[in-house]
């Protein structure tokens, strides 16, 4: 698994029209409607660099910054933006459009640490990523710091798990 | 809004068969598929707690630990673990079991912040939270560390997102 | 096959909330989607008693008592409450909540008997159950007389289809 | 409404494919889905028959005779068997069809009573019907007695319910 | 493949309730849905005419001439009307009805190509088809006509397509 | 509805997992399943164009070139074309991707009409659009004739559909 591989190779698109079952009582969408779309294009994305199967190893947290409504389209672009030795961070931005007034709103944006794995979903390599625009640049230079909380966070949170273990 | 609620009140259960649509091609289950679970469980414990509708504020990061495959049985448990105004912290963790062997595993845990809404979708107030056993207990006074770490991070995803808005 | 299991290792709960997609134009949920519910749960429960695949054998008669509405939460209870060689009978109850009144009430209940099955879709054996609590002892002992009535049903719907087999 | 409306006026057919995500781990269809194919078919039949909206009262019990597989041809026939003042039976025959072998075998017969409503769901009067055919009249004629048994049934129900009500 | 076949013995219908899901903001149903239970019943009607696994090779063009509504009736019908070596044209009609007036209106009418394949997808040869009634024969006759006109198609298609293909 | 909008506004993209759940036996992904994706991209291309509702007027004949597979991605290129007074012509081109081998193939292309729409479901105008780039031009100037080939196409169809009227 030699050969780095473009950021912008592994760059891809999503629109889907906001239907009422994706909607509660209000006509907003459900968070876990969005976020599976997140996990979808995360899923397609890393597939698409690393030519293997893929799981999802975790999210970072998500923070819903603005209601979609049916009737608004929803626009997901997702991109590789960091690797290791079998892991890639994806990068997720979705935002909303209202179809009338044409206005776009940022819904939500996620890191995704998705594992390339074989048939036995044992983890195996991938190719490294490397940015081209100034934007991808910042994705990638940030993407060290982002790895080290991550490992933070697990550690914590490996703890806390141990004192519900007795239970 | 006065009276106190004790955490039971909202605790809910929910089981799942893991099926084939729910899964890759190894038979692995999508970690979209088990957000998903987790936001609609989150989502009727708080309607429980807040006799209210609700809307998705915030995902915890989540890892996911062990994989489930088709057949096997997915357990969740979800109950509110702490509130502030119009916000609750709801607690889920996904178990999964194998049929055969009856092999219990966990899958992943997360804690999803819920907002008390009303039909305009703004934020309304809830009772409060109070636990109970000891395990009720822990959940509940970790509660305020936990919101101010997601204060935090939101502030430095502030700073992140509006280096982005330049393009 | 030799141990015997308490009832309240298969127990099992579900909670869903009811959708749009789930229900008619006045917004009453569909006996379809109630009866695939209570199928999910009532297979789930026999696998976690038999701990091997199973299929559904029969429903008792359904009658659905009251309306559950979108917005309202549906909670479903299952136990194993009596066996046979290869069969198990589940007990399944429903009810509906309404979120704002905190009012709940009977959907409906039901007896569905599940078959444990091999590969081959094969009866096999599975443990016999045993009551603890004075309500599973109700469920338990009225077992029997449910078994002969489902029996003398069966004869006697075979007798009518020979009937139709003419056409 | 007075005149009355003759059998086949009703008479609906349904085919399906049955796909993988609508059977388990064996390929064998789950109960839960053929009953709600079985409740969409008895609610567009009954429909056919009041011109109105209708609500499902009752399942009789159902009884499982042969498994059908993914790949099979589920085929599923309906008509309106008998009326009351609001309600209808329905009966509806479900057979599944081997592709490659053309052989077809029944999988369950079932009574289904539906009511129509007006748009508060409140029960609204229905034509009666009346049957043509030998078929339909044995069919019709039959309809009395399943109507008394109905009625005990959902008699001794109502007393066990209230044995549990305690708890 | 000797025997020849009645147009028939492949006839079948299909009856679906529209409901909200299916349905865009207007409560109309979207042209996809409506394209997809074509396929699906066109896809049925040729399993039963090959007794083999079909995959869809190509839809003439479609019109839909008028909305249908949730709440509405749809019924389609679909035969065998041609049959080459390995493909089979099916005709589908899809007719909407009002529940409440009982009026029927033609939501839209298709041609269907599909092919019999074996387990590795390539075409098998297939029985040919015979008409009985005058309608039936209207369909047949006029088959060969449709075959050469979709050939032609197909030729100027390629052709567009090679213009394309440079970019 | 003055201000004519360039065809690269309206462009979209979409990427789809094909998974188990829209595949045949073969594992081989159904055409229906195409259709209702090229359907879902042209109504949201066709109403970033027009900012309004939109129906699907009619698809022009679609060939299904070579077959997509559980585990493959699904590119699908959508813009619109063409524009009447309320009518939008919509280009959409489907690409199948195999993961392991990173090849692309052309699945199927497509010309659908979409309609925009007042709440009523009646036709309103749309601004116009044109093309920029040479592959937009080839696009944009051999609408014309595509216009008017569905014209006559439509016109013969009338004709056909009042033979069978009759029956
Ligand atoms: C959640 C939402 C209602 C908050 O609205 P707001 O204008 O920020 O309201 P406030 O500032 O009064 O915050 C209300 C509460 O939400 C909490 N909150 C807001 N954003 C939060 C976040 N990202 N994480 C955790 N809590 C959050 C606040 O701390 C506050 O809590 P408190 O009342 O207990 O003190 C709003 O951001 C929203 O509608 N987001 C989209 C929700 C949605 O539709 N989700 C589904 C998928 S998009
Ligand atoms: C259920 C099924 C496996 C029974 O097979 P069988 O050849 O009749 O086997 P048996 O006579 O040995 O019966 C096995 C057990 O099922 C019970 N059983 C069979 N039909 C039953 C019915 N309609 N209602 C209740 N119990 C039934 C028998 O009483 C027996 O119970 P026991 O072992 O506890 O004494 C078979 O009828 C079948 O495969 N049905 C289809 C199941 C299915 O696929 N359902 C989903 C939708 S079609
Ligand atoms: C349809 C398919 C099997 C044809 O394969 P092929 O290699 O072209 O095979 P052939 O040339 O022998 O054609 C077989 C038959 O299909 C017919 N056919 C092929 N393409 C066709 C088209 N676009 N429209 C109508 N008929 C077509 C041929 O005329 C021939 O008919 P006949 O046997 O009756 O004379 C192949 O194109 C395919 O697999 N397409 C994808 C099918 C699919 O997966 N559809 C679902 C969504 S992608
Ligand atoms: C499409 C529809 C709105 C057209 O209504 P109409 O009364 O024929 O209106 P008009 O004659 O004014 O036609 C409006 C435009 O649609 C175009 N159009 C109508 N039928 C068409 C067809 N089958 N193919 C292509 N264009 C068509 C007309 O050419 C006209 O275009 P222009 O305004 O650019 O000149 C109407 O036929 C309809 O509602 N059909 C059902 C749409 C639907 O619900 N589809 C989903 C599945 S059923």
């Amino acid at each position: 698994m030699s050969n780095a591989v473009p950021m912008s190779h592994s760059r891809s698109f999503q629109t889907h029209l906001v239907l009422p079952p994706d909607t509660n009582h209000h006509q907003s969408i459900f968070g876990g409607r969005v976020l599976a779309y997140i996990d979808e294009i995360a899923a397609i994305t890393s597939m698409k660099h690393a030519r293997s199967e893929v799981v999802t190893a975790s999210f970072d947290s998500v923070d819903f910054i603005s209601p979609a409504y049916a009737g608004d389209i929803l626009e997901l672009e997702a991109m590789v933006t960091s690797t290791g030795r079998s892991s890639m961070e994806v990068y997720v931005r979705v935002m909303s459009r209202n179809i009338k007034t044409g206005v776009e709103k940022l819904t939500t944006e996620s890191f995704v640490t998705m594992v390339a794995v074989n048939k036995e979903g044992k983890p195996i390599p991938v190719p490294s990523v490397y940015p081209e625009t100034e934007r991808e640049k910042q994705l990638f230079e940030t993407g060290l710091t982002r790895r080290q909380l991550r490992q933070a966070k697990k550690e914590s949170t490996k703890k806390r798990r141990s004192l519900f273990e007795s239970e």
